[in-house]
Order: structure tokens, then sequence, then C-alpha cells
């Protein structure tokens, strides 16, 4: 903890119960921190509400979700949980075939936490929605007692525009289609695993925690033929084809030698004991598009530098619906069971 | 905490980490808990993201709001954290004008957290929502090791619909303008406080705590003069009317005598040593309207459930920008100050 106070006119170097209360300290931890680095005008409007544009274009929709985080270590080699709580509600916009616009962020904060630590959070949420082409409009903070949290806790939730024509569904998967993955899966998990268990790779393992706005934008130029996307976040790789495999009545089918996955990843993982299928990316999607349009959709991905190590890991089978198979590199098809419990708890 | 479980076909009493996994567990409380209680269409798609209808009257915008709930402890007389999450967005969608339509709920939980309370949360959001006419379409849950939370929290995010008309803000405040409260006030904060420090009243103090949107509905029928609207939640109705004096660069006097407060919250602000005009209240609102609607307004909350001891407590001024002053009882004027530091932590 720092003695001397970085943030310019705050009287408090770290966080008091009385940052919480609505009062003269409310209006000074949100001047001081947020509104510093959240520089929308509709946010500064300081309204107990945004008020946000309607699309106008017939047929369009909106997206709207929500995600908390809790993420432990706040901070882990490739981002933080500010950088991951603006990406994990973009991305689960852009999966649904939305333009992501804007964003609320609501904080719970333990009396205690330095206020620098919560200062390069939000500098660090502010570049991240820069970059994902959002705007955070709204938000709250909270304050517990020390003990009663750890750290901080950010709950995103964002709002989106889907484009008439834009129809994704988890239930859309049709016999045929290829099955893509946007890159290496696992590094966010082991990432942050590798901090907290401290194990040293040669070099250092960034998480992917990244906002995929572009890359999916530009696989819908090149493509109206995709049936669903998904980013496999908790429950990996494997979660998401099951869902894929149950919500659309198919079976799906992978090729092991083709998922791409980093030796430091696979290496960390069998030292833990653990299936990269099942760890989490936050900078990764899977896509189920038409066979016709897989290769392009392909060639849009590594062209773009979040997808560079794409691949064409599976198709949609219509036999055994409900079931996820793996033809392994030795040979052999084995069903790829569903997670029970926790894997890595406080992933994201 | 109960040995059996009282929710079908769990195989936990009590929330475990794996049910934060994204794997078979977190499904499993899905289905058994929130899916139970939440049996909207949308949410039941489970879908990474809710697609919601966009408004078509031309003009119209979209309201969006977040708040996050700590409120300790989880049940009080009148209303549990359930409740107070759906209030809490709906309100904040209220006060800006706008029609409550879509509700994203995101808990975190905190290991050992009976399922049955989870569950009676969940009945209470639901039960809620009914009432005011909003559904949950999306939602999150993440659970943190014992001790790394309290219990639960719970963020709630809101969209609506602003009518083309309705232009509300919290700088809008005229020089001659009335100001109304809607019941009395302090209700919830000290129903709260009279849990923690076990104070007996002779007839049970219920929290405030209900969804106006009814409530502003009936108002917005009969005047088209409404400026402004607040929730005195945080901060209480001193903290509502400084923000208003603040920004609608207005003088704003109130007078002791007309501001309606329970003897039974009187007499335990007094034991305590707490000001009822800092108190928060979950359930009333403060309106600036037109003089000349002031009366009509008055007589169409009175008319209401929730509005019965509505009452006008004092007007707007051109002098005096940014002040907020009180005639008291006695005589005399005196300024209300703006509240400091924390007053009742988590109170909601």
């Amino acid at each position: 903890m720092t003695a001397a106070c970085p943030i310019p006119n705050s009287r408090y170097s770290q966080i008091v119960l009385g940052h919480g209360s609505g009062g003269r300290l409310s209006q000074d931890l949100l001047e001081q921190v947020f509104l510093r680095h959240f520089t929308g005008a509709t946010l500064r409007e300081l309204e107990d509400q945004a008020e946000l544009a309607v699309p106008t274009e017939p047929g369009a929709r909106l997206a709207f979700t929500t995600d908390s985080f809790v993420v432990s270590p706040l901070f882990f080699p490739g981002g933080d949980i500010g950088r991951l709580a603006v990406c994990g509600t973009v991305n689960d916009l852009c999966m649904g075939g939305a333009i992501p616009r804007y964003l609320s962020a609501a904080f719970v904060l333990e009396e205690g936490l330095p206020l620098e630590v919560l200062d390069r959070i939000a500098a660090s949420m502010a570049a991240t929605c820069l970059e994902a082409g959002v705007e955070i409009v709204t938000g709250d903070t909270k304050v517990v007692e020390k003990g009663k949290a750890d750290g901080v806790f950010i709950t995103t939730s964002g709002v989106g525009i889907v484009p008439r024509a834009r129809r994704l569904s988890i239930a859309a998967a049709r016999p045929g289609d290829a099955i893509l993955v946007s890159g290496p899966i696992g590094d966010h998990g082991v990432a942050i695993l590798s901090v907290r268990e401290g194990i040293d790779f040669e070099t250092e393992l960034q998480s992917d925690c990244a906002p995929l706005a572009s890359l999916t934008r530009a696989m819908f130029e090149i493509s109206p033929q995709i049936r669903c996307l998904r980013d496999p976040t908790r429950g990996g790789l494997s979660g998401v084809l099951q869902d894929i495999a149950t919500r659309s009545k198919v079976g799906i089918s992978i090729d092991e030698a083709l998922v791409p996955i980093r030796p430091e990843v696979r290496a960390a993982s069998d030292l833990l004991g653990l299936d990269p299928l099942y760890i989490a990316c936050e900078g990764r999607l899977v896509a189920v598009v038409a066979a016709e349009d897989a290769e392009r959709v392909l060639r849009t991905l590594r062209a773009h530098p979040l997808g560079q190590e794409a691949a064409i890991i599976g198709r949609v089978l219509s036999e055994d619906p409900g079931v996820v198979s793996m033809h392994s590199r030795i040979g052999g098809e084995r069903v790829v069971p569903q997670l029970s419990g926790e894997q890595l708890p406080r992933i994201c």
C-alpha cells in the first residue's frame, strides 16, 4: 500500500466505507477516479440512468447482456479485472452478432482497497473500451467492510445493435457445418494459474483477453452463413461445443490434432493435471459456419491480428445428437464429457 | 443451515465453487433455482445475450442503468436483497421518465450460501418483476470462496423506453417549481438498522422498498410539466435535493414541518443520532414540478397506494444556487449540508 496517494486531490489513499455513501466522498471518488478515465458525454451527465439512441434500421434488434467479474489475482500477464470486465461483456454481445455500443459498470469495493489499484483498473477499462468501440454510459459503486469482499468485483452490462440480417443462435448448427476456433485455447486460464501457482515459463504466457468486435465484424463482412458464435470462457472449448451439440440437437466431432494449443499451455496443463479443452479463453471465439464458407472465414480470421492462429477443428454431424466426440492423435474416437464441477475457480 | 435440501433435484444444500464453473453444476443451479423462478421466454433461450425489441415510436429513446446491491442483512422487514435489486434498477429507469422493460441480474455468491436462501431471493425477485412489469432476460452467476464475499451480492441492469415527449433531467429545475415527496422518508434505512441494532418498535416498521413504475406512469398521465424525478436512496432526501440544486444551478428551500416522517423513524433517528433527511428510502420519489401542476400531481400521488402520504415540501428559488435550506419547525432558516462520509453502510 502506498503512503502518499497518487490520485490528484484525493484525501484518501484507500477506499473507506464513506466512498459508498452517496454523499461527498462518493462524489469525490466519481470525479477523482472514474470520470478521469471514463470521459463519455452521457456518463458525465450523471443522471441515474443513461439515455441511448435507438437503432433506426428496420428489423434491427437490441442485444443485452451482463457478467460479473471476480478474477483473482486482479492483475495478471496480459490483462487485469478491468480489461476482462470490458472484454467479457463486449464479446458476449459480439457472439450474438451485435455491434457492441454501450456498457454499464458496477463496482463492489472492499474497504481498504488502495485507490491507486482502482485507478489502474479504471484506466485499463477505458483503454479497452476505446479498443472495442464502446462507451461506459452509466455505473454504480458500493463499498463493503474489509473482509466482506476481495478487493474489487466488477459487473458490466452491455447493449449492442443486431443488424436486421443477422440471426445467430446456439440452436442453429446444422449437420455438415464446420467448427472453427479463432486461436490457441487455454491461454487465459493458464496465465492466471501461472501467477497463482508461481509457475515460471521460459517465455511469459499472456492471457488472450481481448475485445473481439473487430474480428466478428470482419467475419460478418465475408460470410452471411455464420450460424453460431460463442466465446469459450468458463468451461472452455469443451463447454461451448457441448452447449452447441445439446441446444442444436446435433453431434459434434473434433480432431485433437487440429485444436491449436500453445506448448506452454500443454506443459502447464500436464503439470497441473488439467485438460486444455476445459480451460477458459477470454479473447477467442468458436464459430459454426456453413461448410462452403469455412475456408473463406478461416482466411478472414487469419488475416486479423486476433485470429492469426485460427483453425478448422471439426464438424457438425447428424448422428449422436448432444454428443461431442474427439478423434485423438493416436487414433480412436472418444466422447468429450461435460465438466461436472469447478476446474479453476475465479478465472473471470 | 438446513440438512435436507429443499430445492427439487439438487445434490447440494449450499453453494459450492463448482456452481460457478460454467459446467454441469452451473447448469444445475440455473435450472433448479433461477429458471424455476425467472420464467421469461428470452432468458430460457440461454444465449449469452438477450435480444430485445426496439421501440418503434419516432423520438423514443432507450434508458439504461445499473446498480449493485450489497445490503446487510439479506432479509429485512418489508423486503430482501432480491426485491431491493429489482426495485432499485426499476426505479432508476422510472426516474428518467422511462417505462422499465428488461432487467439483467448478475449474482456473486459466497461458497456455503444455503441454496434455500438463494431460492427465496430468486422467488422475491420474480414476484417484484411481476409487480413492476419487467422481465429478467439475461444473467450471470459467479462463486467466490467462503470469506471472500458476504452471502450474495446482486447487480441488476435495466433497459427501458422513454416516450418521445418526456425530457426529464436533474438539471431542469426552474425557480418557482414545487418540490414533492411521495411519502414518509427514512423507512428503509431505519427498518434495516432496527434489525442490525435489535431495536424493537411497538409496531414493526417496514422498509418502503417498492417498484415505482405504476406511480410514475400515473404522474406522467396527469402532468407534462414534471421537470425532474429522483429516488432518495443513499444520501436520502438531502442528497437528492443537493444534487438538484447543484446541477440545476438553483436554490432549494424546504419546510421541515411539511416533510413526512413516521414517528418510529423520528424516534429511532433520535436514539441513534441520525438525521432522517439523510436516511435512504427505496420506494419513494422526489419530484420537481411546475408550480401550476403541483396540486394536481399531489392529488394523483395521494390517490395511488404508493403515494398516500405524499406532500409538497418546498420550492425552487433563483437565489443561492447550489444551496439547500430548510425552514425549521421552531422558525429560522438553516442550510442543509451535504453528507460527507458514510452514515449507514450497506443499506442497499
